[in-house]
């Protein structure tokens, strides 16, 4: 069992910088024991004043896309062109990896892995999409806390974790492919309507021409949804991570979007909405969890909902038979 | 007070197609007194292995499209050419219409509303999402089991309710105006994603043109969202209540999408995920609703939002210690 710091000396290592320190402390948030998730509310605590200068770009798109390769090259340019310091989060609770098995990503993203100016954390494995939610966000904060200024939150585009994800980020990117007819159907509808930014991936080569004419038909289409309250009309880019193209545009579009909503308040405002959010999201999630595992729930559970998906019982009748044996 | 009939009265009126008994029925399951609502469980019980017969097509679309003069033509259109008997129901929680001020709905409808194949109810007043999602979704049933073989849910496109509105219907129709820039904007995010068919209103006369680019540019713009599981590719319609043109073609879509989603299960299988929907739906609100009003989580809600809201407090933790509290 690995030595356990103090609250202290956790948070200041995070802001120290120490890397160290900060991988312990994500490994702490990650945590389901409760003595380590008291712990972490503690350096949670200590860090959250110093959270929050960062800013958050949620990225999705189907397997294919080329999100690594993406990454790593989106990255590497904000490293060398603009000085970033750049973390890079995964939020994937379908993922088999381990905290020893990320060869795949890391293979991909290498000369980011190896640069003292990125940090690289792969989703913690085996969890919920409801635990991965809450560690990756405590995680966002405690890389905000050890000086990282640009955070990526990377999910794949086919669940749940894009919504997670969207509610997390300040700005959501999502990839795509040209051509995309067949890949399109990956991705799960209304993830198009959160996008800020849409790229077409792998614009190079034979694949130029087409990127190029996607980008006319995306930008026409998104034209014809209306602007959310951010005021933010979104764009769309192509970028080849193979040519190194592409990269400036896109995180020029990222940086208006900060400049737009941080003058008219939608930044602040929908980070502060965020913070409500999840304090919601978590309440209903234990009550849910604690009603669900209520042994009198979980005894009628399969006779009572299979008699609802039949139609031989009204849903509401039957919400209300469960929820009086559970607080009898 | 009214009499109140035994629930067999109440079921075998419904069944005869008694309107007296029908809107009585549906009063009841409007009604929040619980010794209404006891009875009204056990009228849910006797009519629902006779509802579920009908289609249910949700209509939607922002103040000013036309969206009473479009139900009068298309629900006279059905009455007339295909003999359908048609149930227009309401769900509008903002609503400030009450049973006796429909005034202005019942001019802009008042032939279908003479016809006695159809059957107008306009939505409870002063009633949450909640409770008006309920209670329309029993009054469904209740209007199929009284022989109304296709009904109308409609709602204002500005809020929350379309989403309600979507799970308790087959088909989705969103109704839109031609060079919609700014009509556009009352349109939430994401509804446009859930419509099976776009109606293009009011196209006649000078607007013919303009709704036409409009339907061609709507119909690209779909075509780039991947198709659902029903496999259905939403269509875009042009229409003019005024001129009663574009009716057929639009109940067209309304059967293409039934036969294919009949066909391939999809239809059936819908209705089961919803039922069970709406179970896991009022559990949720039941939860929600008792913890929110405990004393305890009450007393100290404002300072810990607050506090989560600033960022001084992980929304984690907050979470945890109300939940404790409501629960100690």
């Amino acid at each position: 069992m690995p030595k356990r710091f103090t609250p202290e000396e956790y948070a200041q290592g995070v802001l120290a910088g120490n890397r160290v320190l900060l991988s312990r402390a994500i490994t702490l948030v990650e945590s389901t024991l409760p003595s380590d998730q008291m712990l972490a509310h503690q350096v949670m605590e200590q860090i959250l004043p110093h959270a929050g200068k960062s800013v958050r770009v949620g990225i999705t798109g189907v397997p294919g896309v080329g999100k690594s390769t993406f990454i790593e090259a989106f990255g590497n340019y904000l490293l060398e062109q603009h000085g970033k310091k750049l973390a890079v989060l995964a939020i994937d609770p379908t993922s088999q990896r381990t905290g020893g098995s990320i060869l795949g990503d890391k293979t991909r993203m290498e000369t980011l892995a190896a640069n003292p100016s990125a940090y690289i954390r792969p989703s913690p494995a085996g969890k919920t999409l409801g635990g991965v939610a809450r560690s990756t966000r405590e995680s966002i904060l405690l890389c905000e806390a050890a000086g990282f200024d640009v955070i990526f939150v990377e999910t794949v585009g086919v669940g749940q974790s894009e919504t997670a994800v969207h509610e997390m980020v300040d700005f959501f990117l999502l990839l795509m492919l040209a051509g995309a007819g067949d890949e399109l159907q990956g991705i799960k509808k209304g993830i198009m309507e959160m996008a800020d930014a849409v790229a077409i991936t792998k614009a190079d080569g034979a694949n130029l021409h087409p990127a190029t004419s996607a980008q006319a038909e995306y930008q026409g289409a998104l034209h014809l949804f209306p602007l959310g309250t951010s005021k933010w009309s979104p764009r769309v880019t192509v970028c080849s991570a193979y040519e190194k193209t592409g990269l400036a545009p896109l995180w020029e579009s990222v940086m208006d979007y900060v400049q737009l909503t941080q003058g008219n308040g939608y930044f602040a405002q929908r980070r502060k909405d965020q913070n409500l959010h999840w304090l919601k999201h978590s309440i209903r999630q234990s009550l849910e969890e604690r009603f669900y595992q209520h042994p009198l729930v979980m005894a009628q559970w399969d006779r009572i909902a299979q008699q609802v998906v039949e139609g031989q019982k009204s849903p509401f009748a039957a919400a209300e038979e469960l929820l009086n044996s559970a607080h009898a």
